[in-house]
């Protein structure tokens, strides 16, 4: 307060135009850090992480230290950049800061909730100096030079820089906008054109569906949502027969991947028609899926993963631009495709870790992602466990005598009560089949009843306990076919009876089981059992569907009180979305798959014990 | 000699397999260094360069510390990967360091002499561990953690991505090639197939001739080298029509670009069939042009170059690969671009002033690529400076009554002696007309016998001196259309009397006066005298031919001891064989770019003034 102001010296900083006093010796940075002005450091003054760079004016720029000279283009050192942790807070010195880390906005979105904005894409507005027989400087050093202040090193892509030129001569050289993916511009419009919002999309790839949100990446708004069949699903329904279908030779392989991009293009033109927004305004696109979907988007090789030890080429997260891919998007926006695990735990599952925080849960949480293909991840004093169990089709409803995808006319609820079976059918029109969470209510309520035998057994009506309502009794019948219980009608012969026979149940205590053993070994590894449990979590379009109670009474987890159990709907889309809002969830993706302990089953030594313990239905209570 | 070795640990270095014994405490970095073994480092040891990687094994790998975090990936910190100037080193430690620095080669090459080798390119032999169900690892992370080692952190291009698998089934687990460009593998091959050398294209791009040299990556050795016409020649004959041209509208630009393609591609396939080798062995090109050339070859708008203040769009290097500007390699093949310096000096001149080590020169020394834009630079006391002179198509032949390029039957030699004109014609045949040299050659002679005047008139043959030979005062001829002055006959009438006229001898003196007004000024921005020059270098496939003699009589350059002339030949083509036979001489081109002041004579004050000076010749002696 009363200390003598003899060795104070006062600066400026821009862009917030700040005059600042400082004791004589102090760093620019910590001239800044002192005064409340943010600049961008990780090391905290250590000369090690390049960011704190300012630009020096009002006094000539002190000769470049060593860490200058290692973090700073010669360009830059050149128009006076330095490293604000390695030179002195000078008087006279006019400092200017990059904004890039203090435009972090805070948002809501759709499905999301709160989420911090940080998106890999942003648009700058610069008015770069004209050039004249003094200066005649280029003119992509010029917007560079302006782009700097914003947005730190940029380059740019061979297509913005064959713009450029006649976008700053239509501009009159007045104000001009900057698209940046990354650190690299990649494209160039006169004028402010920032009203006209930046836009993304996140894809979740899935086997039998490819959804596709369009994204506001200033807002986190959802604009529209698309949802296709996947156009590989002719060629095979499963990965197993895609990669098999692939391996035939070089033009199969070529033939899924076309057949997936034209399913992703056209769900990018039905987006933009639905949002009525120009394509120029996408500027790039998050993926997830399986890692066989990944493969084949990419047009890489999947065959390994289709046998022991189901390696495939690369579980790698992918930068790439949409023309590389052949995305029907600009040339040069960005494609971020996730990292992945393992063979059979994806990039979905990595979009699902990320998605429902389940690396930053402090108790015990399992999540899984119900499908086929189980993907299955334990958080467990602080390891995260992760493995995939093959469950076959069952949950997809295939490869059941009267199963079918949950459209309308699948019967998707069951219950079983006095009166006989309830069905909640969608779109409440007669029931034409049964969908996977309607087969598993199903078979949990026989199970419930004690109509199916804990073995999986469907008993023969003179076998059925004493306090199975007669309304019930009615729809179990045996014939030289064996055994079924109709779901729709009393009359076996009724042309909609909608029978459920042995190989349909057995069909699902196989996936069941597959699940369980999956769930039963990270257990294990983790050395916790169930009651350590806090959470378990069922991911993917299925597991929204899926009712808790009917999910332990066919022991698919063990059990647990059953407002344990969450369903947390697309979580692997929902992944991709926060990947396209935030830098921040790529960065945790990349660390999650570094970190992940991941445990393949068949390689477990008991395996084919703990399958057949994972088989039996638990008694009914 | 006789210390206790209590407080001694050892431990081994690859891949020299060599024991190392350091007192405990001493860090990894340090054992290394003590011992002779080389690891890359460039803060030595501060843990700010992020080099000396090393792959920690024997003992489990200590926690990884900040520096290691932020210099390594999570796959790399996952496969034990350390700095090691961050970790003791440790009893039973084996550390394996990348070897890359290690293997720079000092070799001979044609044209250029002594390098030292560092290409962007490397081939490594490799073996990925077979996968199994305990290690159920990816193609790559495999192929890439054997890289490691070899190359430090690499990744892959999606077409060697899609190439992988193949090449791991087809080479049976075995050994296989990885070439990278850069720390990008590009290209995987089965077996070790680096007996094959890697190979790679050098280009100079002029406004009239295209070059191009093919080089053996690993020899430095030229395999072929090809000149063709610029196939944009027929829009233009220098870079104003050019840009002139493609400036009338997209398609123009577009043509343009297609024009100097065809003659690259075209080019690069008579490389190939010359050296009988493969094309999918060149894995980079590299170039050097103008500016105008450079911007029509990326397909960039040029018009800027064309007017006041002779601003393109960009001068900086690039980096980018085949594909991206269609050159007819593979996709992925690296491709590097000089950087440039203004729109009249490009990156041709970088490559002068690298080919013939200018920033390194203690003295003051000139280098004048002479042509019809003269570039000029001069490194004097430390500086570099450099301008341009609008030289005009004289010293190509152009616009000259009977100017012809330098091909078969043009005078590029002249004597006048005694009897009467020698003329050296290129391939021995009769004159049919008269290159640039010869042009030189022809007027330095009328001026030194006084038969030209000091202003440039062609004297009649009254006014000549006296001592003027008999012979050579009957090839003056003076009527109605004005004078000239017969180089191959006595009689005016004849068919192969070759006449010089006045407006050839105007030409000449216009175009030498552009060059001396940018020498001059040049010379008095570094303060320096024409006798503080300690060398004068003339560059280009124009300035090769020119005799030291004659570009003194002309006063093309400032009064000097013709001794300290040096015609330098294409050293704007040999700085494209240097970029690519090392990287440090990229490097040297970055860091001149950043350094160079570059003069614009037109924004010189009195500009007229000292042109009009520049116009007289010298006197005779």
């Amino acid at each position: 307060m009363n200390q003598p102001a003899a060795d104070t010296v006062t600066g400026t900083f821009l862009p917030e135009d700040r005059a600042v006093a400082a004791p004589t010796g102090t760093t620019i940075l910590d001239a800044a850090t002192a005064a409340g002005i943010h600049l961008e450091t990780i090391c905290s003054g250590r000369g090690t992480c390049g960011k704190c760079r300012v630009l020096v004016k009002g006094y000539e720029a002190p000769a470049p230290t060593p860490v200058d000279s290692r973090r700073l283009s010669p360009a830059q050192l050149q128009a006076g950049w330095r490293m604000a942790c390695e030179h002195p807070f000078s008087a006279d010195g006019v400092y200017t800061h990059p904004l890039v880390e203090t435009q972090l906005r805070t948002v809501q979105s759709a499905g999301i909730g709160e989420i911090q904005l940080r998106p890999n894409v942003q648009q700058h507005v610069v008015t770069p100096a004209a050039p004249d027989l003094e200066h005649p400087v280029f003119d992509w050093p010029r917007v560079k030079e302006e782009l700097a202040s914003l947005a730190g090193g940029v380059d740019a892509s061979l297509a913005a820089l064959r713009r450029l030129s006649g976008v700053i001569r239509e501009a009159g050289n007045g104000p001009i906008t900057a698209t940046l993916v990354g650190s690299r511009a990649i494209d160039f419009e006169p004028g402010d054109t920032t009203a006209a919002p930046a836009l993304g999309l996140a894809f979740d790839i899935g086997t039998t569906t490819v959804v596709g949100a369009l994204m506001d990446l200033e807002s986190g708004a959802e604009l529209a949502v698309a949802a296709e069949l996947n156009g590989q699903a002719v060629y095979g329904a499963d990965v197993i027969s895609r990669t098999t279908f692939a391996a035939q030779g070089e033009d199969d392989l070529e033939t899924l991947r076309m057949a997936v991009l034209e399913t992703i293009n056209g769900i990018i033109d039905r987006l933009l028609r639905a949002a009525r927004v120009e394509r120029r305004r996408v500027h790039e696109a998050t993926f997830v899926g399986n890692t066989v979907m990944l493969h084949l988007l990419t047009g890489i090789d999947p065959a390994g993963i289709g046998s022991s030890p189901f390696v495939g080429v690369t579980t790698e997260s992918l930068t790439t631009t949409a023309a590389a891919l052949e995305i029907n998007l600009e040339a040069d926006a960005g494609v971020f495709l996730f990292p992945a695990i393992a063979g059979y735990v994806g990039a979905d599952l990595v979009g699902v870790v990320v998605s429902t925080r389940l690396a930053q849960r402090e108790g015990n949480v399992l999540v899984i992602d119900v499908g086929t293909n189980g993907e299955i991840a334990l958080v467990a004093s602080g390891r995260i466990l992760c493995t995939s169990a093959a469950a076959g089709p069952a949950f997809e409803g295939a490869e059941i005598s009267r199963g079918m995808r949950a459209v309308a006319g699948a019967v998707e609820r069951i219950t079983l009560g006095e009166a006989g079976p309830e069905l909640g059918v969608i779109g409440d029109i007669p029931p034409t089949g049964i969908c996977g969470s309607g087969l598993v209510d199903a078979v949990a309520e026989l199970v419930r009843t004690g109509i199916v035998s804990p073995t999986g057994r469907l008993l023969p009506p003179d076998d059925l306990p004493g306090d199975v309502p007669k309304a019930l009794r009615r729809r179990v019948h045996f014939d030289d076919d064996g055994g079924r219980f109709l779901l729709a009608d009393d009359d076996p012969d009724a042309a909609d009876a909608l029978p459920l026979i042995a190989t349909d149940i057995r069909q699902l205590q196989l996936a069941k089981a597959a699940i369980r053993v999956g769930v039963d070994v990270l257990l294990e590894r983790a050395g916790i059992g169930p009651d350590d449990l806090d959470e378990i979590l069922l991911a993917g379009a299925f597991g929204a569907y899926l009712d808790a109670a009917a999910v332990l009474n066919i022991g698919m987890v063990p059990p647990i009180p059953a407002e344990r159990i969450r369903p947390v709907g697309n979580a692997a889309g929902l992944g991709a979305r926060l990947g396209l809002l935030s830098l921040n969830h790529r960065v945790e993706a990349e660390l999650l798959v570094g970190e992940v302990e991941y445990l393949e089953l068949s390689a477990v030594a008991d395996f084919q014990w703990l399958f057949a313990d994972a088989m039996a239905f638990p008694e009914p209570a």
